[in-house]
């Protein structure tokens, strides 16, 4: 089979990291870029990472996906605040059997594109990594970096073997997960931290060091076990919450996603994180109160925060 | 019948307005004062009033209760962080038929205080009040006033209705209320808006503005009218909840005790606000998941917040 050629739409972070991995093992790959378009094009994307520093001097930079060919595999790692975007942007990218995947944070996205793009191929990318763009084109890889896969609605489980093993021989821990399992599993410790280290100004470890909160974390972790079981998926247990406790015990102080977006006065994503996931529940009979009320709370602070 | 004698415990914006609002008709008034009385022995009280300035050049005042005389009515307007203090307090001020005023915020107040002076005669003061201390001695009261007298344990009726009397002589609106339901009712204002404008930053205008704050705001309140009706209280209803939405409004932004004193770096009032009211409500076999949250939020703020 001929190589798959690759797109990234999104390349910060998370998609620049897995693009550039990708590159250096060989693979064709196309990214979309927004404010770094210039830098990138003259300089390439630089990776400083605890697995060793790498530099693409030269990249397929695109500033817009009308000048971009078709691929087989476009990644996403667009903020899901940017969703809707895709309804633009990814039309040029796709031929018949283009797979995408969104390695994104949330619940209900890959429900929303497929409604947009109701024959397309799609995959759930959970990403485990600690990574930042610290500057244009410069992408600071710090630990982790594995990522799980899961298979929403592709029918060519060729392709996404294929996809799989792309990843692997880019030296990228990559495993096929269930779907709706993986992004719940995700939501157990992404809804309560993301949340509360905005709504309290502070860092994980500082909430596990109070009493109080501590023991908030919790019950918000299992109003995500029992929402999950509530839409079947009986694989989530009390366990994996105390096991979420325990990982985040030992974790260094970190700052989630959905703070790092505070601090920067950039929109929170909100909606994928806790209205989705809240109303998703909600259908199923499950309501999630003390998420609730984060969420209300960030949406609040959402209003007065960004610039 | 002889004139009743008064002492006023914790003399600031509210114990040192009613105090000196008892003075000024012709009453003896016995002054506890802590920070401010060497000031206040020198100088006096001096409040500032929408209803009309006034001062009062020479006051009774004490650093001390065990140099005071016993009196037939204490009013109590100490913090009710401060509350286990009454222990030691109090002896010296009482005789046999002194009845006590807390005229302070939560619930659960006159329980604790009864099971430490079981034989005393406790009564429930509810104040309306836009006050404050600005400076030693210097009370500026903005506006409202009116206080709520519920009897829990005074069985002397005649004694009751003689301190409503004495309020009354002296100018200010007091009226005889159901015990149990004037603490619920104030609770289904107090509860969330203390403790909101303080983890949200903000003043109840701001909180009712956004369509997400103003809903989770009705919901808590829904919480405390649950609570109350758990526990036998059927006054209290929906209908009431809507009246509160309104009157805040109507109210000009405003900055309830809870986040003047997070704003001043005091400790909070969330145990007699909070941790008891929920306390009560699940011993009926009632939750309060968002009032707990947000219990939890102010133990975790306070925490850091406290110099």
């Amino acid at each position: 089979m001929r190589q798959l050629r690759y797109a990234v739409v999104g390349t910060g972070a998370i998609g620049g990291f897995y693009g550039a991995k990708l590159v250096r093992a060989g693979r064709e790959v196309h990214f979309l870029l927004h404010r770094d378009f210039e830098h990138v094009r003259v300089h390439g994307l630089r990776v400083t990472s605890c697995d060793g520093d790498f530099q693409l001097p030269a990249v397929n930079a695109y500033a817009s996906t009308q000048e971009m060919p078709s691929v087989d595999v476009v990644l996403i790692g667009l903020k899901s605040t940017n969703e809707r975007l895709l309804q633009s942007l990814l039309p040029p990218l796709l031929h018949e059997h283009t797979l995408v995947v969104l390695i994104q944070n949330g619940i209900g996205l890959e429900a929303d594109v497929q409604s947009w793009f109701p024959g397309l191929s799609l995959v759930a990318g959970l990403a485990f990594i600690c990574s930042s763009k610290t500057e244009p084109g410069h992408i600071n890889h710090q630990c982790y970096g594995s990522i799980n896969l899961g298979n929403y609605s592709c029918k060519d489980e060729t392709l996404f073997q294929s996809v799989l093993a792309d990843f692997r021989e880019a030296g990228i821990d990559a495993h096929e997960v269930d779907y709706a399992e993986a992004r719940w599993r995700k939501a157990v410790w992404n809804m309560p931290f993301n949340g509360m280290t905005v709504a309290l100004q502070t860092q994980t470890d500082q909430l596990l060091s109070h009493p109080a909160t501590r023991q908030l974390i919790y019950e918000q972790m299992m109003e995500v076990v029992g929402a999950a079981n509530a839409l079947g998926i009986s694989a989530i247990d009390e366990s994996f919450a105390q096991r979420m406790m325990q990982m985040t015990d030992e974790m260094v102080p970190y700052s989630p996603s959905m703070r790092l977006d505070y601090d920067f006065h950039r929109p929170m994503e909100v909606y994928y994180l806790y209205t989705r996931p809240i109303a998703e529940a909600r259908a199923a009979g499950f309501a999630m109160p003390r998420l609730e009320m984060l969420e209300r709370e960030l949406l609040f602070i959402d209003s007065q925060n960004v610039q």
